[in-house]
């Protein structure tokens, strides 16, 4: 423990930190609240932000190889959405989210705004391309 | 192989199920593409199905855990959401997004999406135990 040289440097005592130097895992709005029900909520927050950290992990990969699709796509000038794709999938996520007892509809609804986030992207990417190789159309 | 009853039962040829029965990884509205770039994009597309269902068990998990905090505000009256807390969380995610290479404004549109449904759980969550226990208040 003391050998690291960050370790609790200006903290404030009690403070967690979960991976983010400046995160306080303590931090509330919430005052009047009894001690023990604090402690109890702080537990459940610890493993909310352990899956946040994995949710974003998980979505900095996902980008990754919708990059890659989206780079595949502009250089052999397909559209950047497919809706017969994206109709499967969504039916697809709705069953696994059936089965894993979350929402179908949350999960639809996230999927949709991840979608049009990598469409976006993609039609960058294209643009991009258009731009870099003139030679491909006008 | 030909033990499992069910494998590859009705399933066109050459459709590849993810996890979900009725899913066709090859599923697509595009035309005229080359056999072998779409090869390559079903190739990404499959890393981009694993990613999401590991997305949606996460997102199954954090809603299970935010469920037990919904739980607990309404059992000792807290207020469903909590603005200090909420903020530490988008600062810590923008910070971890950053260093994943994820977009900070497309991380934090997520986290902003998926606390605004958690609130609405815990609005529901505490209405239903105000209704169960009328002696708590009027």
């Amino acid at each position: 423990m003391t050998e690291h040289p960050h370790a609790n440097q200006s903290r404030s005592p009690g403070a967690e930190s979960t991976a983010h130097s400046d995160f306080d895992a303590r931090a509330t709005s919430l005052s009047d609240v009894d001690p023990s029900i604090f402690e109890e909520l702080l537990s459940i927050r610890q493993t909310i932000d352990n899956i946040d950290a994995a949710l974003v992990h998980m979505l900095a990969e996902r980008f990754r190889a919708t990059q890659r699709v989206g780079y595949l796509k502009a250089q052999h000038d397909l559209p950047p959405g497919d809706a017969g794709r994206e109709a499967a999938q969504i039916q697809r996520l709705r069953g696994l989210a059936e089965a894993a007892h979350l929402d179908p509809e949350f999960a639809e609804k996230i999927l949709n705004f991840i979608i049009s986030e990598v469409i976006r992207h993609h039609e960058r990417i294209a643009e991009d391309h258009r731009t870099e190789a003139p030679e491909n159309g006008a």
